[in-house]
């Protein structure tokens, strides 16, 4: 008797639909000059909806000079790259957004790649195997890609508590000065929507001779004065030797990206597999984001839009007794802390308020703190987040889910 | 004393160096209607070249029809796919892709990644994984990728030689009947040319309960009476378990995927990181791809036309006594044998001749067998063809690599 392969599948299937983690995807179609409204594909036939759920942060995903960069770049030169790098596909316009994106984290060169799962998986990984017995010291929050890279780098690692600068002092001077060491954690942590000591772990960093890799995904184009992340606002960006970043988000277009030395930024190229043996980004999704970029260093109006319509969504929600989760970013999480509910909250909110927010279940974050996560954008006006409240109090209230108690939502405030 | 990290790079960077092996790349821009000519990006200055090393195989990436879908989807929707799959970033078009993939492949369902390697990586490591105590046997010249996934997936592995049934049956053998198995191989072998043994080694799978694997990323769109791969022109498409494919050489766009059972398709959906946490691919992208892949399944005027023009590039090479390396599909490598000759000869044809074709040394290929790969499609007209060989023997000539000696010339053949 052979092996029964099938059964394999549907067993690993029917495990995660019974955790209630299966995950059922909404298929939408964006409308340019729109946004944050999209047409929802359901079963019932197509309906306009309301995205509170986007991570093209900014809206600059449908804005004119993003668009019309994207256009015009493809009519003069097609749609995909054509190769890899090393192999035909360095166009022209994609050495000009690693030039741009150098310029915007202040460091000698950037390297771009398709995703920002594989800049984390790959660059992490290529750098820490460059160093000789290096030991990596990883925020407990890191993002999977992250994960994915210490792994893969096959260093010994430790993981220090969230945040937590004592604990990782702990670990930086159990290991000595002499021996290498490589910090990576986040800026600002997507689900949760709080936001890593930068300055202290530079410190730190520089205190006991570490290497520092920051992932700035969530906060390049919305934090800083010309968009660079929170280093750039706190005025670290020239301690931290690694700047990961996005141009999926805020940037409102693909791909991923490092800026960091020459050393670094070479080193990287030339060693790791994930960069090397893949199609490179094409010519105009790069003329895109470079726009992009270029847009959001000298204009400050986006940025300021979505920090104060999310500290409207925020003071909106708790004011109606929701269990706004603390974040001092322009991430809302909403908690519900229960895989069911949660997703039957979602549902509901699409159902009957044509208004969509994925619900974020198991890997995403830990049991018990499912929840619903809101990204206000500049589009997100006053009117749409006072029928979003309206929406969430209809969908708490029918389905039983509980809402803050007073203690908490004054100190969710 | 703290760690000198810099040194680390540097040196590094320098090994490299000294092997003759520092990638530096070509700044392309591509001129849309004008395939191959392209415009170099020199330090003396821009200047036209034709590229004969391309990997948009067909020219799709500057078809009518694709570049059409491209401009038409970002008007109506804008750049960026604006989340994950999960998390708002499931277009329609995106869906829509996924559809034409299954129906081109005969398969139940279909899942697009942003990358070919990251297709492989994700979908081997997850498939192997949620098999309990998989033996992955592996072609001994899988790219990258392949071996990325496997080893990722930290099970048990050996490695069959290149397209060898008997070694492969040897292993099967020694595994045993019970013992759940996957094989994963490639259809054409992108640095040689050659085709996998597709059939016999399903018969093999059959005989000994192994699951079947497929890379065919430089067999799609090309092979096949609907461009389905060397699977589907051999027949063999519904006895292979997984199709891995890419949407960025043939097709012309980015991307890749798998197609597959709804089991298996739905298993690595939910359970590799690479694939959950990624931004979709932009739904212009999506829609350029579908169109290219539904020209390509309805016409096999550009597959003849790239077969033809191949075939006479070997023919032309051979009889000027150039070492073509034996190769039964569209890729010519001309065998070089020495990474620094190698980078010379590229070096030389770009600056005297305007002709880019890319050097080709390890770890992409064995060292030794350093080559000019190069890769005619339906625009390299039977002029390009015959100045390419005039070029290749001034160069031959200028830098004293050896031809092929008569026997082996007339092997070529």
């Amino acid at each position: 008797m052979s092996f029964d392969y099938r059964r394999v599948f549907r067993s690993a299937i029917r495990e995660v639909a019974a955790e209630k983690r299966y995950r059922v995807f909404a298929e939408l179609e964006r409308m340019a000059g729109q946004f944050p409204k999209a047409r929802h594909h359901a079963e019932a036939g197509p309906r306009e909806i309301t995205i509170w759920c986007s991570n093209d942060y900014l809206g600059m995903g449908q804005h004119p000079k993003v668009m019309e960069a994207f256009q015009e770049t493809a009519a003069r030169m097609g749609v995909g790259a054509g190769g890899t790098r090393n192999i035909s596909g360095t166009s022209h316009p994609l050495v000009g957004l690693e030039a741009e994106l150098a310029d915007l984290h202040g460091k000698d060169a950037a390297l771009v790649f398709t995703s920002g799962f594989i800049s984390n998986e790959a660059s992490i990984s290529t750098i820490a195997r460059l160093i000789p017995d290096c030991l990596i010291l990883s925020d407990a929050l890191n993002h999977s890609s992250m994960i994915e890279g210490v792994r893969r780098s096959g260093c010994e690692k430790k993981i220090f508590r969230h945040n937590d600068v004592g604990h990782l002092e702990d670990l930086l001077k159990a290991a000595g000065k002499e021996r290498p060491k490589l910090i990576v954690f986040e800026s600002v942590y997507s689900m949760d929507g709080d936001i890593g000591p930068v300055g202290r772990i530079c410190d730190l960093a520089e205190r006991y001779g570490a290497m520092t890799y920051i992932d700035e995904v969530h906060a390049v184009g919305m934090y800083g004065p010309r968009g660079g992340g929170i280093a750039e606002r706190d005025g670290e960006m020239g301690r931290i030797d690694v700047i990961e970043g996005t141009l999926a988000k805020a940037f409102g277009c693909l791909g991923g990206y490092i800026a960091a030395s020459t050393d670094i930024v070479d080193a990287v190229r030339s060693f790791a597999p994930g960069f090397i043996f893949t199609t490179a980004l094409p010519p105009a999704v790069a003329a895109a984001a470079t726009a992009s970029i270029r847009h959001l260093k000298a204009s400050t109006a986006e940025r300021e839009s979505q920090q104060r319509q999310a500290t409207r969504t925020k003071d909106v929600l708790s004011r109606r007794g929701l269990p706004v989760m603390p974040s001092v970013t322009h991430i809302v999480p909403v908690l519900v802390g229960d895989a069911e509910l949660c997703k039957a909250a979602s549902d509901r909110l699409m159902d009957r308020h044509h208004i969509y927010i994925q619900p974020i279940n198991y890997p995403t974050v830990p049991r018990g703190t499912e929840r619903l996560r809101i990204t206000p954008t500049p589009f997100h006006g006053d009117q749409l987040i006072d029928t979003l409240a309206g929406a969430l109090c209809e969908t708490w209230d029918a389905l039983g889910i509980p809402y803050a108690d007073t203690g908490r939502a004054a100190a969710a405030e």
